[in-house]
């Protein structure tokens, strides 16, 4: 059978989707210090920053100089690694900020402030006029000093529209340029968020990035359906790792987008060293990769139920829409266990390289399935028993009793 | 400032929308037990079973009958319980599984069958007039038992969308209770989700049931979106343990859910129990709550940042869309980092019950911040500091040095 046609692949009709041909802003070293256990030595975060930089990551965005002294050299140091990803950092909508960003040596700015009615009574307590005044002088003087400048608001979902687009209309007119769109409280939904985007796409013609809090679980999703929508940037962070719970994560971000255009993902990372990045940061933050993490989860590519198992055998797109390959991972067959099928048991008994025929597997099968109703079963159970039936049928002849196969 | 109107309530253009009335089948003894560490005994699942119920889950779905002796006596054990959730359990679309699941004295059967390309060819080799016919006798079968039936496709995403929507309008005429969509593999994204609930509602009377793998990070997101296309139900398991990643998570579905109508989920789910669920489940499936679990993930509200921890204790609705009192938890405003503000440390000087000035806070703060930039730093770090900065000006009024508010 010809391989049908990708369904998940982006359809043709959306004309405003970059999918295709979005970007990666890497925000470990910024949003990612703002998680609870972040604490990173220059020397880690120099670690860091190659990292990314070796795994193809488009932007590498930074902690704001002016948070600390040490934030500040360190920025710069990271500035003068040479990478082949551009550097940001990541300030508050504040000419005092903006003076020492400059000087940093960064590739671009990215400044951003709070919108919504909420920020702006409770954090910074200006008000829209103030706002877009202190944007045009802050962006006026980033651009002076050529480099690149994002003019983001702050919970941009809980701001008013109107107030929204004539800010960010404003910004645009003076060329930023990006425009940031921020889920800061992690409440958005998929459809809340391509109805903004493409609201926005239509007001402005600087590029759109966006940066979803991951809250209410939906951090990777509203990604995606911002770039349908026309946005091209996605705020990541390895592990999702930032304030609460973080934000959408590049290795959730990697998965999705795989599942879209796989030949351009190939093309521009290296998903071969995920797993090492991954473990890299969550050793700096002391964290365990979740047992369900996106790709590197223990679990992303074992399969236990009998039925899924079998069809796995056949053809791994059955039941896999990622191919661990890609990933330099393996896929994993759970065969221990009572859900198993005779496919897998087959397989297993192949492995082995001992001989019997599928009647025979059957019927051991059978008696697996049998102990683990019992209990909780470990491949050396399973191979013990394959054994054991092996030995005990390799002489004479057996007539066979056969036992359906039974999973679900 | 009265609080305005909540800007992630459901659209009320969506007419479509069941996000204010939809329904939990809970899965985590059925899709959970596919989970590669899931081996639950009797005990425990009458355990998990009971928790669940008494957490308000509206079904709760058990393993197939036909899967092992086991599995068939459990399910008969729970069956008899007399829990208010109803009791369902999952098949394959056959006879033979159908008659052992009538006498188990289940309140409903859920049917699923595989109706994409890739299942037909590689798992039961069927055609979708064979599918047709099978599920009409097992639907007609279950029905004359007086039980509710489920009939649902494997794999819907990647079937053909006219197999789909003909089988599920035969079924619909004999009178199903419900069908089901499956994202089997996990590819699906939001936008594709309300395309296809949204037509299917357009074909059937009866309600629609969704479930969704977690492979690219969607099955959150996806869920919601298939709510607000019209489906009811969603299928769930505690942390989302099933096949590889799993699938939905309760706690991410509350999550979400609280996000557009609060009352309906409080009035339904007892949220103060979802933790003391999700360690049940954990210990018994030996996984570690992941570090960015929605809700209950140990950081998800915790508050680092200077400027989010000033909004914060101005106004907690400032950083955070969830109120972790709704779940029994509390929030916690981390002030042991270089990136700290004046007004978290003026908050734990406060707390400390120590009588420091603005002026003074900030000058601490300073102190704190430039420790924080050579090392790691904990609570008794800060509190030491604190201290001894009190000592010194306890006595004498000293002349506070400002020192700006430098978070970002």
């Amino acid at each position: 059978m010809p391989t049908p046609p990708n369904p998940y692949a982006p359809n043709p009709r959306d004309l405003l989707s970059n999918v295709t041909r979005f970007q990666i802003i890497e925000s470990t070293l910024r949003e990612g210090e703002q998680f609870a256990n972040a604490f990173f030595d220059t020397e880690k975060k120099i670690e860091i920053a190659k990292a990314l930089d070796d795994f193809g990551v488009d932007y590498i965005e930074l902690t704001s100089p002016a948070a600390s002294e040490q934030s500040r050299s360190d920025c710069e140091a990271i500035c003068k690694l040479g990478l082949k990803a551009k550097i940001l950092t990541h300030i508050r909508c504040h000419m005092d900020d903006a003076r020492i960003a400059v000087e940093t040596g960064v590739d671009g700015v990215d400044v951003v402030i709070g919108t919504s009615s909420f920020l702006r009574q409770y954090s910074h307590g200006k008000d829209m006029n103030y706002i877009a005044q202190s944007a045009v002088e802050v962006i006026e003087y980033v651009k002076s000093h050529g480099i690149e400048i994002r003019f983001s608001s702050e919970d941009s979902f809980r701001s008013d529209l109107v107030d929204l687009l004539n800010i960010y209309k404003t910004v645009d007119k003076i060329g930023v340029n990006r425009v940031g769109i921020a889920d800061t409280v992690g409440g958005a939904n998929p459809r809340q968020v391509y109805e903004l985007v493409r609201t926005l796409k239509s007001v402005v013609s600087c590029d759109i990035e966006c940066h979803f809090h991951n809250d209410t679980g939906c951090a990777i999703a509203n990604a995606y359906t911002a770039l349908e929508a026309g946005a091209t940037l996605i705020d990541v962070s390895v592990l999702g790792i930032g304030e609460r719970n973080g934000i959408t994560s590049l290795g959730g971000l990697m998965a999705r987008m795989m599942t879209a255009d796989r030949d351009y993902v190939l093309s521009k990372y290296k998903l071969h060293k995920l797993r090492d990045l991954e473990n890299l940061v969550a050793e700096a933050v002391q964290v365990n990769i979740p047992f369900n993490n996106p790709i590197t989860g223990f679990c992303a590519f074992t399969h236990k139920a009998g039925i899924h198992a079998k069809a796995i055998l056949a053809n791994p797109s059955t039941y896999e829409i990622l191919r661990p390959s890609d990933f330099g991972l393996t896929r994993y067959i759970h065969f221990a266990n009572r859900l198993t099928g005779w496919n897998a048991i087959k397989s297993r008994v192949d492995q082995l390289n001992l001989q019997l025929s599928d009647s025979q597997c059957k019927e051991v099968t059978a008696k697996i399935k049998k102990l683990g109703d019992v209990r909780s079963l470990n491949i050396d159970d399973v191979d013990s028993i394959i054994r054991e039936y092996h030995a005990a049928v390799a002489g004479p002849s057996t007539a066979s009793l056969f036992v359906d196969e039974i999973d679900n």
